[in-house]
C-alpha cells in the first residue's frame, strides 16, 4: 500500500514526540508499505513566529509573514528525516517546492492548483520515505506561500490524491470521529466509517478535527482519510465514499454548536427583494448567515430570524442598522444564549421519521424548538443554550447512538 | 551609491536589535541610497538547530541539514523586511533562492557558482531595499544548499559583486581591523584601510573578524569591503585595491596565532622523494601544514619541522607513526606550546629591513625564533607561546603602528 501519514503540531509537539513519529513511520514502513509523510511545525512554533512579526507590525505584508512561517515545517521534516535515516532508513526531506506543490498567488491563504509528483515518484521508486513540510507551496512567481488553517492537512490530502494513495492518515490528539462528544455525554462511541457529506456536516457544525477544507478536497480527490492519534495504536475512523459504507446507519452523530446567536428582524418591509437586499449586504460585510426563517406578519410586513456565528455578530448588527435607518426594518434584537443541535446521518436518505424522532425528543424533554432547518442527510434545531447538553445526550440514547 | 549591507548573528539577536538594523538600513536609503541587506540567523539560532539534529544523530545527512539550518536566515530576513515595511519603507524579502545564488552541489559547504541578478534588479528598479536570507543557495537540483562558517559573509560579497556595489559593508560586533589585537596592545590602532592581500594574511594569520573566503571572493570580484559595528555609528576598515591605498605603509599590523603545533622529526631517511611521501600522506589525512624547515644532520638521514593546528595533531600523529613503523622516521617530538607572530605589510615589497628589524626585536627581547617563514608581504616566526603578548607588543613599538 502507499500511505501518506500526517502529523499535526502536538504530534510533533518536541524532539522525543518527533521520535515517536519516526518509530511509527518506520513501523509503516517495515510493515511493506511506501510511505509519504506530511508534517506541521513543532507545536508553538508557529505563534512564536507570529508574535516576532507582531512585535514589528500589526499588519505584516503576507508575503514575508508566508517566508517566515514557512520555515517551522521545514524545521519538523528534516528533523523527522534525520531521526529516520538513523534508524537506517532511506528518508527524504521536501520542502513544499520541491514536493511539486503549486498554488495560487494569495499569500497565507493560498489554493493548490496543481501537483506536480515526478520527483515524490522518483524518490518512492528508489525506496525512500519521503517527508513533506506541510502548509506550503510555491507560486507562479516562484515565492513561497502558505495554504492557511488546516493547511498541512490539505498539503497531505492534495499529495495522496496526486499520488492516488491507498490511505491518508491524519494523525492529532483526539482518536476519531465520535457519534458526539464524549465530554458531554461519555457513551459516545468512535465510529469506524463515517462518509465524507457527513463528516462535512459534523466539522461544520462544531466537530473540530477536520476542517470542512480537507474533507472537501478528500472527496473530490476520491482519496481514503484517516483520523486517528498519533499518542497510541488505537485506530481511527475511516471517511470515505458512501458507496464503501456498507451498513448504513440511520444517524451517525450528534453535532452542538455553541458559537451561534440569533439575529430577529420585526416590521421588516414587505416588498419583493427586501429578503436579497438584507442578505447580500450581509455578505458583503462577510457575515455568515446560517440558518433563515421567515413569517409573514399579520400586518403589511414580515419577521425574518437568521443565526450568524458569535463572532459576526457585531457586523451584522452594522448592516442592520443601516436598514432601520432607511426605515425599512422597524426594529431588531439578538440573543447569544443559543446554540445548534444537529442529527447527522446518511441512512436519513431513505429513512422517514428521524426528524420526527428529534423533535419529539425535544417535546419529551420540554426544550422548546426555536428554529428548524435540514437538509437530505441532517436536521439541525436551535435551542436555548442551557439546554444544550440535555438535548444531545437525549438524542444520542433516542438514535441508540451508544449501541 | 549601491551599499550591500551585511548583519551577523549579534547585530540580529534579538528583536530590538533587528529594529536597530531596521532603522540603520532605513537612514542608509533615507540618504539616497540603493540598499540591498543580507541578514545572517539570529545568534544562537543556529546553534540550537544544530542540537535538535544532534539529539537524532551524530552524522545527520548534510542535504537535511541545509533544509534545516537555512530556515534561521529566513527568518531573520522576513522579520527585518516586515520591520522596514512599518518604517513606510518598500522592501521585500527574498531567500538565496529567490535573490538567483546558484552553488554546486556540496551540502553544507556549498559554493557559489553564479548569481542570476535579474531579480534583484528589477527589485531595485522598482525602489525596493531587498533583504536577502545570507549563507545559503540553491543547487542545480533545486536543493537549498549552505556556504559554510561565514556563509552570509560570502552571500554579501557574491551579491555585491555581481550587482557591482559600491560599497559592501559587513557588519559585526568589532568595529574594524586593528594593528594588533587590543586586548594585548591597548595601543593598537583601528585601520582605516587595508589591501586585500594584507587582509588575508592577517585572517588566516589569526585576525578573526572575516574568513579568507570572503576576502578572495571580494578581491577577485573587487569589492570594496568595509568592516564596521552596528552597534555604534563608528567608522570601519576599508579592504581594497592595494592601487587604492595611496599612503602604504611599511607595515600594517601584527598578528597572533596561539593555535599551533610544532612536529619535530628526527633521523628521516635522507631519499628523493621522502618530504613528498610525508607530506602528501599528511594531506591525505587532511592535515593542514603551515611552515616547514628541513636541516640536513650529520649522519646520512636529515631532521624536519613542520607547524600544524592544534586540532590536526592527532591525526598528524597517526601519520608519522607509519612512516617510524616503516623505518623511514627514527624518532618524532611534539610541541603545543608555541605560537606564531606574523608582521604584515604590503609596504614590505619595496622596503628592505623590515624582516632584520623584526628579528633584533626579537633578540633585544630574549625571544628565541624557532621558525622563521617570509612572503612578499609578511614575516612569521614561530616562537615559544609564553612570550606571545611580550612579542606583539615590541614589534607593534618597533614598527611605531600606535602614531
Amino acid at each position: 500500500m502507499l500511505i501518506v501519514q500526517k502529523f499535526g503540531g502536538t504530534s510533533v509537539g518536541d524532539l522525543d514526540r518527533i521520535q515517536n513519529v519516526a518509530n511509527r513511520v518506520a513501523k509503516t514502513k517495515a510493515q511493506g508499505n511506501d510511505v509519504v509523510v506530511v508534517v506541521s511545525a513543532m507545536s508553538g512554533e508557529t505563534n512564536k513566529l507570529v508574535g516576532y512579526a507582531e512585535h514589528f507590525s500589526k499588519n505584516p505584508a503576507r508575503a514575508e509573514m508566508d517566508m517566515l512561517l514557512s520555515s517551522g515545517e521545514r524545521v519538523t521534516a528534516s528533523l523527522l528525516s534525520i531521526a529516520l535515516q538513523e534508524m537506517g532508513y532511506d528518508a527524504t526531506a521536501m520542502s513544499g517546492r520541491k514536493a511539486g506543490i503549486q498554488t495560487d498567488k494569495v499569500h497565507t491563504k493560498a489554493r493548490i492548483q496543481e501537483i506536480n509528483p515526478q520527483v515524490m515518484h522518483e524518490a518512492l521508486k528508489e525506496g525512500k520515505i519521503i517527508v513533506i513540510a506541510g502548509f506550503q507551496g510555491v507560486n507562479e512567481n516562484g515565492d513561497v506561500t502558505t495554504l492557511g488553517r488546516g493547511g498541512s492537512d490539505l498539503s497531505a490530502v492534495a499529495v495522496a490524491g496526486a499520488l492516488k494513495a491507498d490511505l491518508c492518515e491524519i494523525y492529532t490528539d483526539v482518536s476519531g470521529i465520535f457519534t458526539t462528544d464524549p465530554r458531554i455525554e461519555p457513551k459516545a462511541k468512535k465510529l469506524e466509517k463515517i462518509s465524507y457529506d457527513e463528516m462535512l456536516e459534523l466539522a461544520s457544525l462544531g466537530a473540530k478535527v477536520l476542517q470542512n477544507r480537507s474533507v472537501e478536497l478528500a472527496k473530490k480527490l476520491n482519496v481514503n482519510l484517516v483520523t486517528r492519534t498519533s499518542f497510541s495504536e488505537e485506530e481511527g475512523t475511516l471517511i470515505t465514499k458512501e458507496e464503501n459504507i456498507m451498513e448504513k446507519p440511520l444517524v451517525s452523530g450528534i453535532a452542538l454548536d455553541r458559537n451561534q446567536a440569533r439575529i430577529s428582524l420585526q416590521g421588516v418591509k414587505d416588498r419583493p427583494g427586501i429578503a436579497s437586499d438584507i442578505f447580500n449586504a450581509l455578505a458583503q460585510a462577510e457575515v455568515n448567515v446560517d440558518m433563515i426563517i421567515q413569517n409573514k406578519a399579520f400586518d403589511e410586513t414580515t419577521n425574518i430570524d437568521f443565526t450568524v456565528p458569535v463572532g459576526d455578530l457585531s457586523d451584522a448588527k452594522d448592516v442592520m442598522d443601516n436598514f432601520i435607518k432607511n426605515g425599512e426594518i422597524k426594529d431588531d434584537s439578538y440573543n447569544e444564549d443559543i446554540c445548534k443541535v444537529s442529527v447527522v446521518g446518511v441512512g436519513m436518505k431513505s429513512h422517514a421519521g428521524v426528524a420526527a424522532k428529534a423533535f419529539s425528543t425535544m417535546a419529551e424533554n420540554n426544550i422548546n424548538i426555536n428554529m428548524i432547518s435540514t437538509s437530505e442527510i441532517k436536521v439541525s434545531m436551535v435551542i436555548d443554550e442551557k439546554y444544550a447538553e440535555l438535548a444531545v445526550r437525549s438524542l444520542h440514547d433516542a438514535y441508540e447512538l451508544d449501541k
